[in-house]
């Protein structure tokens, strides 16, 4: 849409140059105005008189608004009064709300009054924007009155937002039913509420000075959406931009870091138990190929390499530098990192702002501004990168390859990771610590893995997003391309903000993240193990090629438990066509049930499964396939393991690869089993309904937004 | 409270002898004056003159209803008028809403209005009860309006309530909030509506003719609670009682059943692969130590054991008859069992409800109340008791001894239960399959567990509960001892069900079982896997001495995420006392944080983990620790495990034992460690932050409940 944005503009020039950050109602419905947002006709009286005057020849219904720039929440103070009707009412209306206001703030100067036109009975909305510190601009969007303002249930958006976005705005409250017309009303007009919106989003991309927005009440009905009040507070402080190399340069350095030809370790040692020397063994036990050169202010030589006095001193370029160094010797190091044109210090040294040391931090971070070197940490344990049979490492090493890359902001996270994945057998691209984040952070990580082959899955614990807009954007792009799981960490605290407006106060961390996480096309998860069991699942099963899903179960129970964990998963049982049901039925016993679960029974033989598990297979209308297994004498958990195998063997040479996840439960030999089906790259869990059916539930979620 | 039953009896005593199923206004009204429900003053009129005459002097506002046994969503047809003041209003409305009710309903028989002093404004509520096929009479407590007719925002108790429970309905609505005054109103005293639930669930357990009952809307303010609109149905059809045996007879089969003196296996066999070959092995290698006689017609002696061709002919008394026979032969069987005075028979053969036969399962039933034998099943892979070395089940034998008993509906769920509990070395006392249903059900298996001096902990799969008043009594008892968990599949299949009442349409199953479930004091997990992991861990946590919580970690990511689990589990991390916080620090690095988390960081030494261990165990005003330890090589996870054990086992010795659960995050030594802390009965699980805190969430449910 076009808005007038230079009439808006003018506005609050204005204003600032009055240094006033609020504005008068003129002010407001001018920009009101140039951003197309509908207000009832008002006027501004002076008095009593002024106001009787007005309505002499109109007889409809008005609404009458204390006028004070004290007074923010008009209605609390009895400063609305509503349905006045003809002059005398208007006359007692107007005394009415100036003595209110005044009761209740005798200070206050008080101006006069807004009559407007009372507009008819719909449902209330709140539409506004804010400004916040992680993510920028937030438009927000929420049932007005009791809804929001109790029950808080309100949802945000980066500002501008597209139609769409505004579009799942509505959707997305938790009432949203109450915009489809209850009690007799029709539905709201969904269109009209999109375009204010976005009418409000791009006025605050638009105007950044405009710190926060609220239109509310918005009065919606089938045909408009009228903004009744509208309030406009401004902030003119300049915002610190956080700088951003572009996606080229933040690549070029990235690939350096993560697929170095040369490595140097900054504080390598030969003694045993330091970090110095637990980094040099690891990259050489974990058989990185590349140069590696110590570096150590006297040694010859460590574990068989040629040491250097400095990183000027080594004879090849370098691309990464490993820090184990402590913290207050790092930021020189840096500078002659630059010079020596290294991409990349690893900072595993602790000692910054984690422990309050944030000067020393900045002195680190300007050195690398300086002189181009890009930081990863400080305070971390390191990373890995096993297609380069890189560990930087003071952990474990770690080497088996997988495509799925990690992150954490956490050393303890990061050692989760690695147990994990050695014991899941999941194998990784990458597992990275990111630590404090004083320069790398998510988003540089997330234009790597973009683009790199070895990595299809990205799985990020984090704690805070230093740029949260940054993320969101490059996050909404590689969703698309692959799942991206998130584990927000720290949700559950709410930090205090001041903000005077409602939009502003309801800006809470947690529910911010998750309405742009959700924007991003990010799985949030919010557990640890989640975060893992989703990033190695993700990895193994295919994309499902439509919503149908199908459970075929040897135990009813399972299939029970199973549907349960579909529909908490947003899953699609499908619905049994008459010919697929007839074709199941010849495999199964008359008292088993065909629909959907299939249940085959328990007390059938392999060849039951077999049959069933190869009719769901090859059915084309069958996009996914849950298949619970219950212990028998007949169908043993490794025969059961074997012929599903085959089967799905049978059928990838065909061409055809769903999703087949399987719950088995039964004795503990269901163990081997599920480690022999996740070694054929079958998604198999003992003694739960729930786990595999969620990591299906990840895929689906990521599938639909990445079409 | 008393209540004027009589006078209530009557009005139904009438409508029943009419075959009325809906009662007039006035009978109504005497109705709600029996209960002390208070509703406005109200008087019927006839024609629009009457109902003018009426309010000849009185300007007060008034409602004005239609009148018609047809018409029972009055609002919805304009059948309502509001703020009527006048006489000239009151004729016009009058004929408004008669002709409204027309127009929509031509066929109506329309009496005339009811004109109802109009009550003040507050907020509205709905307060109802229906009846329920599995838990009978319910009262229903919702907010009105859109709240409960769009939100569905309503919760359920047995009817009739308590004042407590009917007070805690009011803080259990998810918007319950609403009543504790919004935007400048004063909250709502609670005390009328507690009263008006007690009244509504005592009049319908005094009058079971009432089916369904709303009062819609409530207007509830400061002072009164009003009931604006009451409506009543009745329906006297007889219901079916369900037999229930006492307490002591259920207690006296119970014992002979679970803990028998001798066992007959109906149905033994020689032949390998047959249920009645399974059986006998099973009891036998389970070493089993009492009488075992094996029921054949022919075979003289199987696996060692003399066989009987019956068990008339068996020469001791008999306690149980495991039956592995077709389903067709066991009612003349069960005849048998009768006459020999055997306590249970244990129905392993499938074949009757679940396959559609219930004409079958009848007979059986019939057989076994006309000679006193309880049943177990039919449909059940049997039962084991472990501290009577009992396995009388075709699975797999389980021997290891523990304080859970357990039970499940379905077979598949019963053999996740033994494999798991040997996976995880559980130890049970009891695992029980219910399969059908036909008699014993979950209560009496609770009400043996109650007294079982084995058993300190109850975990239960639940399909569907026979009689769930019945379970809710006695669970509601038995759980003020034991933990009681229940699993209760197929939440998400919400039953069609026929109601003409707001109250009885929102009683969607599973929101019916999730309030009677909580009323009961019962554990409601989601997944299976929780099930079985709540089910141990919460036989080897101690009972909390308070709600103070610390976390003491040493990863500060873990601490978070330990955090959060606290949070979303409702556990109170303790506010830390300054002389706490000084002591702590004493141990901990400047770097670190004491507070809660304590954070000792990651580089610290077993001596760190040991005093601050300690030094929460030995303080009063912590109540329970959560340790999250992360893998260094200064402390590795062996050496983590061994001083925790220690430092415990002092504790215990000392007389201290509080919950202590662990999450340890580290390369897969980590699960060597947490296998090693679990076998010193102190929880504790690899890679998740989220599953002990879950677990500890579950013991102070339990707790707070149990006091």
């Amino acid at each position: 849409m076009n808005f007038d944005t230079q009439n808006a503009r003018a506005v609050i020039d204005k204003a600032i140059s009055e240094q006033r950050v609020s504005l008068s109602p003129e002010e407001v419905a001018l920009i009101a105005d140039a951003y197309r947002i509908p207000t009832p006709n008002q006027h501004f009286v002076a008095s009593a008189e002024e106001a009787a005057k007005l309505v002499a020849e109109d007889n409809t219904p008005k609404v009458v608004k204390v006028v004070s720039d004290e007074i923010l929440h008009k209605t609390d103070v009895g400063g609305v009064v509503t349905d006045v009707i003809g002059t005398e009412a208007m006359q007692n209306a107007f005394q009415q709300v100036v003595d209110s206001a005044r009761t209740q703030n005798s200070e206050a100067e008080i101006k006069g009054a807004l009559i407007q036109d009372q507009v008819s009975d719909g449902v209330e909305v709140i539409i506004g924007a804010t400004s916040d510190p992680v993510f920028g601009k937030l438009v927000a969007f929420g049932l007005g009155g009791i809804m929001v303002e109790v029950l808080k249930d309100i949802t945000f958006r980066l500002a501008p937002t597209t139609r769409t976005q505004a579009s799942e705005m509505l959707d997305e409250i938790s009432d949203s039913k109450l915009l489809e017309g209850v009690r007799g009303k029709p539905a709201v007009g969904k269109e009209g509420l999109i375009d204010l919106i976005c009418s409000v989003s791009q006025l605050v991309a638009d105007c950044p000075e405009i710190s926060e927005i609220d239109l509310n009440p918005v009065i919606a009905t089938s045909t408009e959406s009228v903004a009744v009040d509208v309030r406009i507070i401004l902030d003119f402080e300049e915002q610190v931009q956080r700088p951003r190399p572009s996606k080229d340069e933040i690549l070029a350095a990235m690939t350096r870091i993560m697929r170095p030809s040369a490595v140097a370790v900054v504080g390598a040692s030969a003694e045993d138990g330091k970090i110095g020397n637990s980094v040099m063994r690891n990259l050489i036990d974990g058989g990185y190929q590349g140069h590696l050169y110590p570096v150590h202010p006297r040694a010859e030589e460590i574990l068989g390499k040629k040491c250097y006095p400095s990183v000027l001193d080594i004879p090849t370029d370098v691309d990464i530098a490993v820090f184990c160094i402590p913290a207050r010797f790092v930021a020189s190091v840096i500078a002659e990192c630059g010079q020596k044109g290294i991409a990349g210090a690893v900072l595993i040294p602790s000692g910054f702002a984690e422990i309050g040391e944030h000067e020393l931090q900045q002195e680190v971070v300007d050195a690398a501004r300086q002189h181009n070197v890009r930081l990863l940490g400080p305070n971390i344990y390191g990373f890995y990168y096993t297609h380069h049979d890189l560990c930087a490492t003071f952990c474990t090493p770690y080497t088996e390859r997988g495509s799925v890359a990690l992150s954490s902001q956490s050393g303890g996270v990061g050692m989760a990771i690695i147990g994990f994945s050695r014991s899941a057998n999941m194998g990784v691209s990458a597992i990275v610590g990111l630590g404090n984040k004083a320069d790398i952070d998510e988003d540089d990580l997330l234009t790597f893995f973009e683009d790199d082959p070895n990595t299809q899955v990205i799985a990020m614990h984090v704690e805070d997003l230093k740029d949260g807009r940054a993320f969101a954007e490059v996050a909404s792009r590689v969703s698309k391309k692959k799942p991206v799981v998130v584990l927000k960490a720290g949700r559950t605290h709410q930090g205090a903000r001041a903000a005077s407006s409602h939009t502003g106060a309801l800006a809470g961390d947690d529910q911010v993240y998750d309405a742009v996480l959700r924007q991003s096309g990010v799985i949030r998860v919010n557990s640890l193990n989640d975060m893992l069991e989703f990033a190695r699942g993700l990895a193994v099963l295919p994309t499902p090629k439509g919503e149908n899903v199908l459970i075929l179960t040897g135990a009813g129970g399972s299939g029970v438990l199973l549907s349960d964990a579909c529909v908490d998963n947003d899953l699609t049982l499908m619905t049994m066509p008459d010919d697929l049901d007839t074709a199941f039925r010849e495999f199964i016993p008359p008292f088993g049930a065909a629909g959907n679960p299939v249940d085959i029974t328990g007390g059938e033989p392999p060849s039951t499964y077999s049959a069933t598990i190869d009719l769901a297979l090859n059915e084309e209308r069958i996009h996914s396939l849950v298949v619970g297994y219950w212990h028998t004498i007949i169908t043993p958990p490794m025969v059961f393991a074997e012929l599903l195998a085959e089967s799905v063997a049978a059928a990838r040479e065909k061409g055809i690869d769903k999703p087949v996840v399987c719950s088995l439960v039964g004795d503990v030999e269901v163990e081997n089993a599920c480690e022999f089906l996740n070694e054929h790259r079958i998604l198999a869990y003992p003694y739960t309904a729930e786990k595999p059916v969620a990591v299906l539930g990840a895929k689906y979620k990521w599938a639909r937004q990445a079409v």
